[in-house]
């Protein structure tokens, strides 16, 4: 392993005292160094770097002062470290950005975006224009806030929400071991990067990604730490001080600090990162908004315009006397350089996978476009058939097991994992093999007790292609993910979310463990579809409708509890309605009872009752309010019956029903917490039973 | 430090395989350890010791089994620890539960419930009856699965959700040492102790509390982790391999580690965390299931029932000869005698306070009693009635901030603080003083990046008593503490959130930093009351409202941009009704514009307009939909006006305004996800504005 020109962190140091390393005395000297030029004997290299890295601190500082909004104070700092990266270490092609095996650079601290769209512009990304530089956070702009998938090539993942990015990354760098086990060297093997401040790993969920990274072994992700000392409030001594590289460390990374204004130091810790064979940590020792002579080092820089009269000072302190937005011809070439030397290395690629089995390249590019095997649903179609024919009576969380068992010998790409409930969310198909450190030829992950890191891993595996992400925990437990949920929808990635132990039905657990507004809270999240079944059937068509689905996130709301089979004809994939009529009423319709998941069972046996009393209602299941609600207004009208009384039945709260039942309409579910009881006592105890319904229905004809 | 009979993790230990300790044979070796009795000194402790750790396992197994349903692994794995903790260092009275400075006991890994039954039950806890015991997990018992506090007395906190419980703790811990500097060792000085377990570690909470509690250096705190090397899913070395000890070291915490069969070793190395100067965590290497021959160590004793015949096997291999909840006589008094040693240091606590000045004395028992000063109000009246004078326009988070001034120097427990967004959150009052660790006196918070062990700590807080703890960040960020935040509802502490950048209206951050969804699914939380203020008045009101709400939890939401004044009499607390007629229509009402926060100005824009085209239009304000809806019918009908075309403005999704506007109304506000833009283009972009208000009215009359 490479340790010239280290500083290995001491794994025994003393505790230390947070961003005690960066007094103004430390700055100073910083600035010293840069002014003088680098004492390195790469003078030439040393040259460049410095025009290069103050290339990206000017149209960082120029395009943020523009805009009136943004964040200098990282790119600043950090764009050093970023020089190095981009132009001696990471592999990339700006003419290719879909190039399968390019490494991956994930900006964490996406506050830093100018960073970023500043390396686009510069290594000549060609939609990363100029304009879109100057227009740096405005109304359609590439350029917004935060780096956003799909705004521009080059951007590989959608960053801001602190600590997202790094467990992003965690998921990209196992993709990449996933695919090299299964299609060699010569095909997959590429390194993931990582920018993370203070803030990403001051959150909880660096803590589960680094966890998760550590055990997994992922050698090839390297995070450059951006180690300044500063976060919003203040030093950030005032609210941590954790020892980082000991807390690496003692998750199974390598650790190692370099003077993130030296490259030389940048480039041998990079190296030295690459050499190792556990995943790695640089803490590069930063001032924020370097360069700046009045507010490097300090808070002051993080998240607002330096102001007119400071980057001019800058201009002078980092001997950039270029206008705003000038690069000069020299500068612009040397990026230009580093972006096209990719080319290279892409046309090598090209000549591997030339060199590889056809059906193995075929299969590798179907997987990295996204499309399911030509096949897929031969299988799956005679497994419903016979669900069709047998009519269980199962837990619909076992009914998506058994939908998995298919599944996952009919897609390769499917990797499953559950968040250490595997045996109660039934998500490991007969066929799934563990992944281990020692063996990344398995598909099914182990993720521990990590629900948010999980998340954010599938997130970033989906995002890096090539393989299909789901995984479960408990419905209530959504919570503990919901910012790596709600980034799946906001970035349109096919996550599937295996949600079980739905509602009170799971009974003695309690109300910390039943979910009661959790449904309404994942509706509520624009682009997730929120499936809910009834039965085997509906669990199965939920399933196939997920995976269809290439760019939209995915729960599927499963019961612990056994449900009877509701449906008996698997000629169409009815829930791709998001609502249907599963009963329709005798005669007119009077009431249409609308149910979801293990409601619809009671919904029957009060459609039944109902009738030997004369009243003659509807049964609509409705497994995916968003289907239901992208439907014509006439097929939703036909459903619901706009002119029957209308009852939902959900053992959740009411909150959003009225959209469906009109203010007249009647609710028959919770009303507050759960309880702590076998589920059939609570059922009964919250009223949430056919002779409610009917109740409810009585009382309102 | 006593060292004594203790194993000190070595700090610079090579990475370890997790759970590598817990070999089949060492089971075996701990099972003979405790078949042969413990071959310690203290022959008389020792035996009585083996009996007490056996009724405990004997209680919870046997509930498990009654209850068909629940988890034994764990009680009967940390019966040995939890026997020494509670007879030889829990300061506890039975007899008095709420006294103010008994030690704290969490039980962080909940699903070892009938751990903390048995105890209570054994210790003498009136409530806890051995019929308790036998009704686990039935609907209406004391003895939920997982523990909830205000089920009976001696539960501190809700458990369950994994790593929350340790997280309270840090708040716990945290509120002792701010009571203990301002009232003194005599009358505030007691410990917190935690049992977490291997899944509480996993959970990226647990970072987040760990690293503020090395930070504050909350020596009092004190961590038994069950180190059984077992998860649900198997052996914990499927999913972590984390040198826990290390990583606790790397936050400035001591570490021991302790046989956790060992009533000795135990002892032992609670003395030396006691005596530590940081907050300590203990491994306390124990076996699941300790007891039964054919399910200890492994991960089928976790959580379902032993089975008839092993809890046979179980009490031969214990050498329990007893009954099914039997206790024999001697055993009983040993943990009887346990708990009513509790009544002398209570007592001794009770002079200590009769010698305490009659004035402290008071105002610590009006803290603890969640009284609010009796003269809190007159500052904060004088407050409000200027801003009806003055008619200031203001950011609501500003206005926050004024009330705030006022607030903090009438209620001198309230505690303040954000996650790193004190200057964005405006939470920091004029006189509030920053706490450290040197220094508790202080009364605002530098919580970090570290928005989920910031709201469970204020849990933690509200739990302890005696401070009123209110914390910051932005309005989208309530997605990275929403286990908390249910918990705060669920608990029915008096916690206030205060979450700023509430729309849109924040502008260039774009959509990770847009709520769009979050004021509907915080709504959808079941005793959480969401407050959305729509000027400075308002803002003063909600303020009130959630101070006054001592049993449950707030979230205000507040705006980044300026507002202009709407109200300007201050005579009535009129948010208090949740909504009101802001503006009532001129002659008879044609509509009613329902808005909340910054949309109120819209509407009362609208009204204008509409009004120079002859269109009669109400405006309401609603700060506050739970609130409303407690309402009677006559208020809520009078209010929204039924027959009127209602039409709802609000910069966030529509879910949910269903309930307020009926299936007829129109709505103007957000259909998915924001954009990165300065805030008057999006809502222009958005066409969220008095135009569009206007046109939606029209096009519905």
């Amino acid at each position: 392993m490479l340790r010239a020109n280290l500083v290995r962190s001491p794994a025994s140091s003393a505790f230390p005292a947070a961003g005690e390393w960066l007094s103004p005395m430390t700055v100073d000297t910083l600035m010293n160094t840069l002014q003088s030029g680098s004492s390195g004997s790469k003078g030439d290299l040393a040259a460049n770097h410095k025009d290069m890295a103050n290339a990206l601190r000017a149209l960082s500082m120029d395009a943020v002062q523009q805009a009136n909004s943004g964040h200098p104070g990282m790119p600043m700092g950090m764009a050093d470290v970023a020089t190095v990266l981009y132009s001696q270490f990471l592999k990339f092609d700006p003419a290719r950005p879909d190039w399968a095996d390019r490494d991956r650079f994930v900006l964490s601290a996406g506050h830093g975006s100018m960073l970023l769209y500043s390396l686009l512009h510069l290594t000549d990304y060609p939609e990363m224009t100029l304009d879109q530089l100057k227009n740096f956070r405005q109304l359609g702009s590439l350029t917004a806030g935060h780096p956003e998938v799909g705004h521009a090539p080059g951007i590989e993942t959608t960053t801001g929400p602190l600590g997202q990015g790094l467990a992003n990354a965690v998921g990209m760098a196992l993709a990449e071991r996933l695919l090299n086990a299964r299609f060699g060297d010569a095909a997959v093997d590429h390194h993931t990067y990582v920018i993370a401040g203070d803030g990403c790993l001051m959150e909880g969920i660096s803590h589960e990604a680094i966890s998760l990274a550590g055990h997994l072994g992922l050698s090839k992700l390297i995070v450059l730490f951006d180690d300044n000392g500063i976060s919003i409030d203040g030093p950030t001594s005032l609210s941590v001080s954790d020892d980082q590289a000991k807390r690496f460390e003692a998750s199974g990374w390598d650790c190692f600090t370099a003077d993130g204004h030296d490259p030389e130091a940048i480039a041998a810790a990079i190296a030295a990162a690459k050499a190792s064979s556990r995943p790695a940590m640089i803490a590069c020792k930063t001032a924020i908004g370097f360069g700046s002579p009045n507010k490097a080092g300090k808070n002051s820089a993080h998240g607002a315009p330096l102001g007119v009269d400071e980057i001019t000072a800058t201009r002078e302190a980092l001997g950039w006397p270029h206008a705003a937005f000038e690069i000069p011809d020299d500068v612009r070439a040397a990026w230009q350089a580093t972006g096209a030397a990719g080319a290279e290395a892409s046309a090598a690629w090209d000549q591997r996978m030339a060199g590889l089995d056809a059906a193995d390249r075929a299969e590798l590019e179907r997987r990295m476009a996204g499309d399911l095997p030509a096949d897929w649903q031969d299988s799956f179609r005679a497994y419903k058939e016979k669900l069709a024919e047998e009519q269980p009576k199962l837990a619909t969380r076992v009914s998506s097991q058994k939908a998995l068992d298919v599944l996952a010998e009919a897609i390769p790409e499917l990797i499953g994992g559950s968040a250490d409930l595997t045996g109660s969310n039934n998500t490991k198909a007969a066929s799934q093999k563990p992944v281990t450190r020692d063996n990344f030829s398995g598909d099914y992950i182990y993720y521990g007790v990590r629900e948010h890191g999980m998340a954010a891993a599938m997130n970033g595996m989906a995002l890096h292609g090539g393989v299909l992400p789901y995984g479960g925990t408990f419905l209530v437990f959504t919570d503990y993910c919901r910012p790596s949920i709600r980034l799946s929808a906001l970035m349109q990635q096919r996550v599937v979310y295996v949600m079980t132990h739905d509602s009170i039905g799971l009974g003695e657990d309690g109300p910390t463990h039943q979910p009661v507004e959790h449904l309404a809270a994942l509706r509520a999240i624009p682009g997730l579809q929120v499936f809910r079944p009834a039965d085997a059937i509906e669990t199965a068509e939920c399933w196939e409708l997920a995976l269809q689905s290439s760019d939209a996130p995915s729960v599927i709301a499963l019961t612990r509890q056994g449900l009877p089979s509701v449906r008996k004809d698997v000629s169409e994939n009815l829930s791709g309605h998001g609502a249907y009529i599963l009963s329709p009423a005798e005669g007119e319709r009077q009431a249409t009872l609308i149910a979801s998941g293990s409601e619809v069972e009671l919904a029957l046996k009060a459609q039944e009752m109902l009738a030997a009393d004369g009243i003659s209602a509807a049964v609509v299941s409705i497994p995916c309010w968003e289907l239901f609600a992208a439907q014509s207004q006439g097929y939703r009208d036909e459903v619901l019956g706009p002119d029957s009384l209308r009852i939902a039945i959900e053992a959740a709260l009411p909150f959003g029903w009225e959209r469906w039942i009109g203010s007249d309409g009647g609710f028959v579910g919770m009303q507050g917490f759960g309880a702590s009881a076998p589920a059939g006592d609570l059922f009964a105890h919250f009223k949430i039973t056919p002779e409610a319904v009917v109740e409810n229905v009585k009382a309102r004809l």
